[in-house]
């Protein structure tokens, strides 16, 4: 895979011409690809560690955190872990082919509407080796050619992972060109990335929100933005208020640092004096910082107020992504409803409640990818929601939205089919 | 409808919480908010049509040429096309709702993915004042709030149609806002709509490359872009060469002035002997002016030689719009399917074949939103499709591709329902 020499452009050029390939090959050629893949990292951990360990190097030299660190480190482990992750790729359904729809015509003509490759997907994404291997097995068991562009910080391992990649698949049958790196982590490459239009057909970014606004100013060619999640959890009225508990806890909690984690906390009037002080004991007890309204202040009483402090305004569309939560009272569903719509990223939103109609209201009145009912919000992935895995999440409305999987990889194609059919 | 004295924005707002409730309303009231829609044309008929005759003049004034001003002008006969029409979006499945997927999770957990509205749709429009109607009825029937935008050289037109609709779809029980219009047809205003981001979920442009190149450089709201139809219809070894005649000629003179007319025919080899003079024969007698190339010129022989022009490097590129054919010879299947790849706009493609495996190459190795065998490409289109009206068909391969119908304009939920269950 030398890319040094090459443009961005010659690189994604490459990819264009693997995918018309690439979208006709079967599942059993891909699937022996991400086996080949799984086993050439296996095989070849040694080289990979020694790469990894030059960027550690440089990482440490320049001062990245512990955290930045310790996201870059490989490990035999981490490798075998990586290996593993592209076998359970191939083992899941192949998206290509699948019939969505069809029928004979009124005038006879066979209409089939397939899902297909997208054709040319490019992966944007900071510090995680692991992500050049996880991404290349969802776009190659979903046909598409695949355009990877890491961070500096992890040039050598990048460069090793996704070679070794791509012989293995091309070993396996897979044209040259299905797996490319973009060598060169600067902006000039990143915009000439974004610019692909007409070979590369969709670029998803694995970052932050610096990345994110980057190709947001610039990018020609379509972008699926995984946004933020500033997700809610409403107790209602009717709620069960030990689930309440349960599931309020776990949504801050079980992982705070991700975007399907609760970040605000909004509890019915009529409910607030049970649960409230209760709620807030816990949560506190969890190690969780409190912002509260005023309501929720009084009610929590004078043993909890030098728990809480005051919510500021920012506070309710803050994704906090930490043990912090804010926590609201309403005077009703429709209320937590206008909360969540004004506040909301439109990521994952959960009521508690026993009165279906409450549920039903909230179900179709919150504008979200996820809406939970006496659950918490941390099941939004695309694992749990038994779709393997997935590439990100998306908080759009078009295209994907929701966990982004193979499916989400594929757009359509109608074929029709007639013995000579023209319209009159 | 007083959008006089609002800003783009503030129109754009009531429209976003007119999409609150009108998500949750049921096809019922929102098919009788289309007939009460389409009986009110037809009553107040009169109205329209001396709104129009105010557009008609100041049209005429201005210069306009003679087809714009039909596309402009509004007749009692067309007044209740109109009117039928929106009867006929009633007419069709609701998609909000459907189920599109989902069952119970390993852990108990049960999944629904829904098909719901999008939100708010915003169409922007030239000339044609029909559009006003057609685009509110999609929009509502989908369930969507319909921010209008049309030309100014239907100013009264369009203001007195979107009038009528929106009180006759309040008064059938939708929400004030369900169809709003923005007033000022300017350069400005387009870039405030083409902004509102998080306020408007997607902008369909319905006019010329004009419009949207205006759109390309602004919009921070989804656009989805109905390319143009750079169309082919290319005849295999195997052809039955009178199906292809038919399928040719029909592709190119049935309606040459729409995205799904042919613009250019490949030949293959084999056949282009018997084949070409009798196309060229044909196409040339049905007033078709002839691009060739080399070969395509010198199998044509000399009868013919008067009636053809060699074909420049752009006519291959071109999407005429009128009866006027790129024609060219291949040696195979694949340099057919290479060149369309290479200078079609993913539309509406053809082969004429006899040959299963030629078909199956080509369905495959073409990478377009309709992929035709042994039909003429003309059949493109959401009706034709069994889908319905369309509000425009997409070239591109995020969200829609193809006709953009009811389903279109839609996007999806997940819904989980639990028992309190949390992430362990």
């Amino acid at each position: 895979m030398a890319t040094t020499a090459q443009s961005v452009a010659d690189v994604c050029r490459t990819a264009r011409t693997a995918s018309r390939t690439l979208a006709r090959i079967g599942a059993s050629t891909k699937d022996a690809a991400l086996h080949a893949i799984a086993d050439a990292l296996e095989e070849r951990s040694a080289e990979i560690l020694e790469a990894n360990a030059r960027d550690m190097e440089a990482g440490a030299e320049a001062g990245l955190s512990a955290a930045l660190l310790d996201r870059l480190q490989l490990t035999e482990e981490r490798v075998r872990a990586i290996a593993a992750g592209a076998r359970q790729v191939a083992a899941l359904e192949d998206p290509v082919g699948e019939l969505i729809g069809g029928g004979r015509l009124a005038n006879g003509l066979e209409l089939r509407k397939v899902r297909v490759p997208l054709g040319v997907v490019a992966i944007v994404y900071e510090a995680r080796p692991n992500v050049t291997i996880d991404a290349a097995a969802l776009c190659l068991k979903s046909g598409n050619a695949c355009v990877l562009r890491g961070s500096s910080s992890a040039a050598h391992s990048n460069a090793v992972l996704a070679g070794i990649a791509a012989e293995a698949a091309e070993r396996a049958g897979l044209p040259a060109g299905s797996v490319v790196l973009v060598s060169g982590g600067g902006r000039e490459e990143l915009v000439e990335l974004a610019t692909q239009e007409g070979v590369v057909d969709l670029i998803i970014p694995r970052g932050g929100e610096g990345l994110k606004a980057a190709l947001k100013g610039v990018a020609t060619v379509p972008v699926i933005y995984a946004a933020s999640g500033n997700c809610h959890v409403y107790v209602d009225h009717s709620a069960d208020l030990d689930r309440a508990l349960a599931i309020a806890v776990n949504a801050k909690t079980h992982r705070p640092g991700v975007c399907n984690a609760a970040e605000t906390l909004l509890v019915h009037a009529g409910v607030a004096a049970d649960f409230v002080p209760r709620a807030l004991t816990a949560l506190r007890d969890a190690g969780v910082e409190l912002r509260v309204d005023a309501r929720t202040r009084s009610i929590a009483g004078p043993d909890l107020s030098q728990d809480v402090v005051e919510a500021a305004a920012e506070d309710w569309d803050t994704e906090f992504l930490a043990l912090v939560l804010a926590v609201g009272v309403v005077d009703s569903l429709e209320e937590a409803i206008e909360h969540i719509n004004a506040h909301g990223s439109g990521h994952s939103e959960a009521i508690v409640t026993a009165d279906l109609d409450a549920a039903r209201a909230f179900e179709h009145g919150v504008d979200a990818a996820c809406v939970y009912v006496n659950a918490s919000t941390r099941f939004t992935d695309g694992a749990e929601f038994g779709m393997g895995a997935e590439i990100g999440n998306s908080t759009q409305k078009l295209h994907a939205r929701g966990p982004i999987g193979l499916r989400e990889l594929c757009t359509l194609k109608y074929v029709v089919t007639g013995d000579g059919h023209v319209r009159g």
